[in-house]
């Protein structure tokens, strides 16, 4: 993959930085931030301004560019990426590294006194303004917001707004209609004493309305905000949409409603007069509920006195905790997606060994045996199929320039999933079609360790995800090793592959507490750069779990696999392995064996059910 | 123990909270906070003004008294104690738990609209005033700054603020000069870009200048600030003690010193005005450096545009990493301490099966033992002698009302700790002088499980103390038990026996990453009210640790414990140990016998030496 070539492309942006058309006055200094609108973590085409601009298209990202420099900031899992993608302009910003400058500091140390820097107040999510114009305004400068895309101006060929159509989800997915949704979350508004309720994030809407689109690849949302009051729901969506029978119907649209039932639809691009219309109503002490992560465009449309921000909104913690149709629908999608990858392993056994088989090859088959399987809609992300150092790449997306040829002589790892329209899968296994190096075991082996004590742990209700990352570490860490990246994300329910309000990282604290029926996701890994990638990934439903004693009456919880693929025996160092370890490992291949096998039987696969039943035999440990 | 009766007490202060003497208009509510004008835990008499008030006495604690209610905020420590201490007029606030409100919260539910909320503007911490007054300005109070402080207008009897002589440190001790910490700090400020520092923390003004002192029970500090400029020092301090020839020589008042280097001596009560003057000479771009933990009447000395705040304090970060002297002298204080324990421990066995010994005798006894070492100076903490239920109360102090006699059906918890010139110690043991239950050994061996997995975990440099509080509660867990304390604190160098900014909690999330040199504590429980409690205490210091690999060379660290006091083996259900655990304590034991053995031996202390000898054969697990 070769860098893209950007120097013309910041000579034109440099030039609108300074350009009265655009900036009432020159921006010294011009921030590009990954998200859209909705600070979506994956976006649309038209939204991937951050890539357009440097070439790096990783999904986490800030570029900054200056009249002298070009800089990026990005997370462990794509420095390499991004070192390969951008050409020599753009100065490689490692965070999580002791010694790189957050922006605001690299900002301050580069800008001449005074400066100005602007941002499209429509990306920067509140919060972030909050924090950078602090910073930037104690040590003398400004952060601008300019109104016009200063990229968009520049992108010649930027691709249209998606607009696709809607999918409606009855209630055997969903397990609650969505006027009850809007019930709990009007009680929840009463509660807070909060008049409004402004939905900003792509798959809240979805979730609220129980409607699915394919607006943004991967993710089942479409472009939409929604501002619910205590008497009336208004949807903000573009296109014909709306005149599908099956979505008036769904959303009764033509029915007579009770009036605080009923939806108006307005056009997406009036949701900011509309919001500063409310804004403008409010009489003291009425407050409207935003995400601190909303847009500093629509939360500076509420006056500062009215505005009620909080880190997760009632929805996004409502949407984690699933409820029994969304678990049953989870358990059948990871069943179903279990089956696809029975059959792709077994071919990968006999097809790699003739050496035809690349990265891009396995990923295209992986798809097309999960596209076999009963309400299969897409992936839920771009398969990572990386072999060999490509396996290092943390978040590699196989491409024709870097396609490598899977061998006897290279670990795989198959970081992959689908979006059914009964659940998300996320799933990532490690292979080797030859045999392991003794080194390459155990490393395995430690990461296995790690992600056994994560799934296994017992821990009291009300623990927060973080305070479980470093039990996921423990073995690595013994031997010196480690891995740069969370443990675990919120996993959505045919909705996005990452979900807050939980997860399992050393890197939030405001993670909201695990609670029965959330669901994450378990994958430590372990990378060698140029040599090889290892990670273990399962998604895990929180369950109630029993124990001895009940201190306080908490309550415990523990995690429930509901990914049943096998984890490869040969890879392990047995040896490495405590009883109880090699006990989960055995329960956990037994499982696979009767609910996969089962379903393998039903689907009359019975040559990948033979490779099944191989790759679960019980490992046995010499004491 | 009886409550202190406050009906008299709150009446007065209410009379107050109204009175024009005192106040410029009419609080609606006052905030007692459990800290001095330095934000000291363990405070001086004269500053125990929430304890006056309210009657409970621990270490943490926030009163706020309105016209109709008085209500006390407190930690998972003092719940106990907090409700035996408070008569009916106090409502006990639990903090931790998920229904108790934020003082902000609950000031706001019970205020009538417009009022406004008092406090000693040089009690509070600027933090607290900033966050405080924010949540009480946005609900439509004022929180204000009262001068004159309220308790103290009502506390007839108050005792004088102490003045006691100091004790200087030679460099054997603090292994460096204050000059060269001066100019340390000195580097760090011209690395920041400030012009000021001010020292407000006590420890932190007895550490740079390497002097010690009495004015607060257990912590060798002395009432004084220092304000440092890059060319002047200025020390705040009462009293003729710096008329001793020794102190004037160790600061070398009377010498021809370079200015730089001149101490300049001034009242104790003149901070304030001093800082101000300070603060309005400033021209643009000069800062002055400030604990953003500083009182409030401090920080608002200097002009907002001229702070640079910071959580923790360059010297607190330099305190918390102790030099080769330091380490030294703290290895030689836990030998010293570790004998005295020895003693006690053999004297109550022997003792306490005759039902003679009860609480306070047996802490007697200790600090009795104690005080025959070599440069004690007195204890670091109140000693927490409890026996029976009594073990349940976290931070439990003898008194006559509740002291308990020791018995052989009851379990023992002993966490004491002295100062000794060299350094400070720190340890808990819990005892069983007849034959505990198998209930008992199963808490007692999980708490143990926990303290080892921290004590004995390898964790990459640059991690910070809380990614290590879920090992000490992994086995607890397992059993559905836990403990609502956090797991260790940083430790000082004949200094505070508590100190940041490292410790090990779930509670935390800002504290530093930990470094080689860092002493603190690991201290797993497991309390059951009503019945007993049980703790297992040692000071470790981090230090390097080997490993077979070493990711992008990072490096990694573990503990090595200092504290080497026998852990009662006659407690521990050996089978529910692992062998590596088991390993670990009878390591832990042979190193005890040897290195305390030792000093026994020198000390002609023959009947502690056969007792720990007893106390340290080597257990044995049954496969």
């Amino acid at each position: 993959m070769s860098p893209k070539m950007t120097t013309e492309l910041l000579k034109q942006l440099r030039q609108v930085m300074k350009s009265p058309k655009y900036v009432q006055e020159p921006v010294q200094a011009y921030i590009v931030p990954s998200g859209d609108a909705h600070q979506s973590e994956y976006i649309a085409p038209c939204d991937c301004r951050r890539a357009f601009i440097s070439g790096f298209d990783g999904s986490a990202g800030t570029a900054i560019v200056t009249e002298q420099h070009a800089a990026m900031w990005t997370d462990g899992r794509y420095f390499l990426q991004a070192a390969h993608q951008m050409d020599n302009n753009w100065t490689l910003m490692k965070m999580g590294l002791k010694d790189t400058p957050t922006q605001e500091d690299w900002l301050v140390s580069v800008l001449p006194e005074g400066s100005k820097v602007g941002v499209d107040p429509f990306i920067i999510p509140a919060d972030q303004w909050k924090r950078m114009s602090k910073a930037l305004r104690n040590a003398g400068h400004d952060l601008v917001p300019v109104k016009e895309n200063l990229i968009d101006t520049i992108w010649t060929d930027c691709p249209q707004r998606p607009c696709k159509p809607l999918i409606t989800l009855d209630l055997s997915y969903t397990g609650v209609s969505w006027r009850d949704k809007i019930v709990a979350l009007r009680a929840k508004m009463a509660e807070r004493k909060v008049l409004w309720f402004v939905v900003t994030a792509l798959d809240e809407v979805a979730w609220l309305f129980n409607l699915r689109g394919s607006d943004v690849e991967y993710n089942p949302v479409f472009f939409a905000y929604a501002v619910i009051g205590m008497n009336t729901i208004r949807l903000f969506i573009d296109g014909d949409r709306m005149m599908d029978p099956a979505v008036r119907e769904h959303l009764q649209l033509n029915s007579t409603l009770e009036p605080e039932f009923k939806i108006q639809v307005m056009p997406y691009g009036s949701i900011l007069s509309e919001l500063q219309a409310v804004g403008a109503g409010l009489s003291p002490k009425e407050k409207v509920w935003l995400s601190d992560k909303a847009s500093y465009a629509l939360t500076e449309a509420i006056p500062k006195a009215y505005r009620y921000l909080t880190p997760y909104t009632p929805i996004c913690i409502a949407k984690a905790v699933k409820n029994t149709s969304e678990t049953e629908g989870m358990r059948r999608a990871h069943i179903k997606d279990a089956v696809a990858l029975c059959e792709l392993f077994n071919w990968l056994d006999k097809e790699v060994p003739k050496g035809t088989v690349t990265e891009i090859i396995a990923a295209d088959k992986a798809e097309e045996f999960r596209s076999q399987q009963k309400d299969f809609v897409e992936l839920s992300f771009a398969t990572i199929s990386s072999t060999g150092p490509n396996g290092a790449i943390i978040h590699y997306k196989p491409v024709p320039e870097t396609n490598r040829t899977l061998s006897v002589n290279e670990i795989y790892l198959l970081d992959s999933g689908a979006q059914y329209k009964d659940g998300t899968t996320d799933v990532t296994r490690t292979m080797h079609f030859g045999t392991p190096s003794a080194y390459e075991k155990e490393c395995f082996t430690c990461v296995l360790k790690g992600h056994i004590a994560v799934s296994a742990a017992i821990f009291p209700n009300g623990t927060k995800g973080h305070l479980l990352d470093s039990f996921a570490r423990s073995a690595l860490w013994d031997c010196g090793l480690d891995y740069l990246h969370g443990t675990g994300h919120g996993v959505g329910s045919f909705l996005n592959v990452h979900e807050g309000p939980c997860g399992i990282s050393y890197k939030t604290f405001a993670d909201e507490p695990l609670e029965a029926g959330m669901i994450v996701s378990d994958e430590p890994g372990y990378y060698e750069d140029g040599s090889f990638g290892i990670r273990i990934e399962n998604v895990v439903l929180v369950v109630p779990a029993e124990t001895k004693y009940n201190f306080k009456n908490r309550g415990s919880l523990t995690f429930e696999p509901l990914t049943l693929v096998p984890i490869q025996t040969k890879m392990i160092d047995v040896n490495l392995l405590t009883q109880k370890e090699c006990n989960w490992v055995n329960d956990y291949h037994q499982k696979c064996r009767e609910v996969i096998g089962a379903e393998l039987e039903r689907q009359g696969r019975h040559e990948a059910l033979r490779w099944l039943i191989r790759e679960t035999e019980p490992l046995i440990r010499v004491q």
